[in-house]
């Protein structure tokens, strides 16, 4: 007896639309063994019709009328793949509206409207699933909601934007700076023509929004993250962390800190022997340290069009099979019920507690060292190591210094009053040192 | 109104089950939001009730008798954590039989008994969960029947044996031989006082049995899987693996070679700056490749009490959840369902291809090397490096040889009739190197 098949509809057939495609053609064996029913693609919204593809695709599943999917009831799972917030958001809605099961690649939409969508999926009884919106194919959503699921987390760390990861080791290991590594990136597709959503470190911010509100159940806005971008970043930098035995990275990073959470996006000095360090050119990775679990990481590719699709197959073959056993919600989008949800409460960036790593830029004659030194104590940060690169007297040198911890707040002060000294010849570099 | 709570027995209050009952009592309030109703652990099963425990229990729940938990019908989980085989197999069959989900940790009662154990829980339509038997607290097996489903697995890579990877980190960092360190292992109680369970990689096999099974929906017995330990690995060895730019790991090995499944444990060589390599101490880790996701590595905590009672709860929470909606079985133990299991068809080591280091103990005399690399080309094997290490004329030295990739049974062949040879002083180091 042929099993009747889950059909599927798709809105949206770009980079991950057509890797969505591929996967569920290509693996239908595969999917209906591991599914216990044949997955079938009904409809596949499209803006145009006549954009040529470089796959077959039946012309008959091809529209531009979203309604014919809304309205037809055999379409039990949707697949928003077309990106972008307003026009996502209301296909989303309706989906939901319609009785349909959601899945989304879509981060921007989820950290600027998860609560609402949720609440929506809560009310129409379905599932929302949107694996692919942090970390690509790697599964840790699934990880952070199910695996870990007995834990408090201490704190998150990600590497979460393939491109500023891409730049920053093609930095380390071509010995090139910045604009080189970017150019590059950009020549061979990880980094866009205009890069500075990715390299100012928003998209890393709004997957850390989502992680945070797994994580914690909580609801916090992606632009209430302190994120700083990687374009600062010099190549002398890079040489130093390697010298005092770091790495550099872009870490989003949450931690739990007394009933608040800490939320920033920072390029970050981690050792060099860690795991996060070993994560190289555009692979992301999570660090997750649980109550119990202890250290647990998950690495892999975070973007491009099949791992991302790999991610929302996983999502559509989970409600797949819940729709086999006739059940729907089993989990919560974010593991915890939407009613639970409250606003984070996130700690002031001034009140970060860290190591750093400073880089003044002076002018090399006497007294130079001893009056940075003397601000830096007046404010009560203490020193761990000095590094000074090269010795003209009278010329421009960089003089690195590493501080024990201190607040963010006083380090913010002194390092003001130190840019203002005569002898600073450009605003000191400050990154921060995670031990 | 208070939700009506899960009730639990636990079987088993070690190692494992101590950290579950650690955390189900901490995390009441955290599990209860994430499942939707308390967990509350009605009974206790074990051996003495006279045992001194260092943590406070409630002696109602305390019992020595299995029965009672059998027969309670508000036991709706029971968590299988006293080890062994015989026994534990019985006790999962007969909570089964009785109506019970199970969860289990133990790794040698699903690579033994795995098969007959799911046809048991299908057909009490029950769920058996066994996420802590690979991989300790790590969510490996839970990413790779979800969040990977959508994939054709080419290859897995695991180092899933903790105590191998802390001697074999330990000889390479402190520059102990393999002896040394194993003492030190034992001292830190991350050895056994007979270690050979682990040092000869039968607890890898196991693992990686149950990793076959899940990825290729085959049953697969351990004892089929070509072992080897690592009490052959000399420190020397480790140095010349890192002058070749190689670390030497304990690798469970699968790979998908034209219908068959190729599955080793063994020592090997891989990159140094790969992952895996990055991987020190005890902590375990597993890279699928997957044919769309592409690379994907989960690392952690492969033992302990607290990391591997993380896994347990996170199966005792995915349970429970679904016991909230109503349902069981939405997800088969190994993916797919126990009907459509087949015999895995392993591929004969001898037609393993690989690149080999050889390790020659030779007396360095004029024609040594001309001898060995003629009987070498004779069996078709191409090398890529020699390197000679001390030339003392007439002493013992020991001459490395890269190959590029041969034919096992070819490789086996020549080393035989090269370690008959006069001049060979000790048998011929073999490491498998994975490019």
């Amino acid at each position: 007896m042929k099993k009747k098949s889950i059909k599927i509809a798709m809105v949206g057939l770009g980079t991950v639309g057509s890797g969505v495609w591929k996967i569920l053609s290509q693996q239908r064996q595969l999917l209906e063994q591991r599914i216990g029913a044949p997955i079938e693609i009904k409809w596949v919204a499209v803006r145009s019709l006549r954009k040529k593809r470089n796959f077959a695709l039946p012309k008959s599943c091809l529209i531009t009328q979203t309604d014919l999917i809304f309205n037809d009831p055999e379409v039990q799972i949707v697949a928003e793949l077309m990106g972008g917030v307003s026009e996502a958001k209301k296909i989303v809605l309706k989906a939901l509206k319609k009785g349909k099961h959601v899945v989304t690649a879509n981060k921007a939409l989820i950290a600027e409207c998860g609560s609402e969508l949720f609440h929506a999926a809560r009310q129409a009884k379905r599932d929302l699933c949107f694996e692919a919106s942090v970390g690509g194919g790697i599964p840790v959503l699934r990880a952070l909601r199910e695996g870990l699921a007995g834990n408090h987390l201490h704190s998150i760390y990600g590497i979460i934007n393939g491109t500023c990861n891409f730049i920053l080791t093609e930095m380390l290991h071509k010995q090139m700076d910045f604009h080189q590594a970017l150019k590059k990136a950009q020549e061979l597709g990880f980094a866009e023509a205009d890069p500075s959503f990715d390299i100012q470190g928003v998209d890393a911010a709004q997957k850390l929004a989502i992680l945070i509100a797994m994580a914690y159940g909580v609801e916090i806005p992606a632009n209430k993250i302190h994120t700083e971008g990687i374009e600062p970043i010099s190549l002398l930098d890079m040489q130093n962390a390697q010298r005092f035995g770091y790495q550099i990275k872009l870490l989003a990073i949450a931690k739990s800190v007394r009933g608040q959470v800490q939320a920033r996006v920072q390029p970050t000095m981690i050792a060099q022997d860690s795991m996060l360090a070993a994560v190289q050119g555009e692979n992301n990775a999570v660090l997750f340290d649980g109550d119990f679990v202890g250290q647990t990481l998950l690495y892999g590719k975070g973007a491009g069009s099949e791992p991302t699709a790999s991610a929302v197959v996983g999502d559509i073959v989970e409600i797949a099979r819940n729709i086999q056993v006739g059940v729907s919600e089993a989990v919560a989008p974010l593991g915890v019920s939407v009613e639970s949800l409250k606003a984070a409460k996130i700690q002031p960036i001034d009140l970060l507690k860290s190591e750093y790593y400073l880089r003044f830029q002076v002018i090399d004659r006497p007294g130079v060292l001893a009056k940075i030194t003397q601000i830096l104590s007046q404010y009560k940060i203490s020193i761990s190591s000095v590094y000074q690169h090269g010795h003209q007297s009278g010329e421009e040198v960089s003089v690195v210094v590493l501080t024990h911890e201190v607040l963010e707040k006083n380090l913010q002060q002194a390092i003001n009053k130190i840019n203002r000294l005569s002898f600073v010849r450009a605003a000191t570099t400050i990154i921060r040192v995670e031990a």
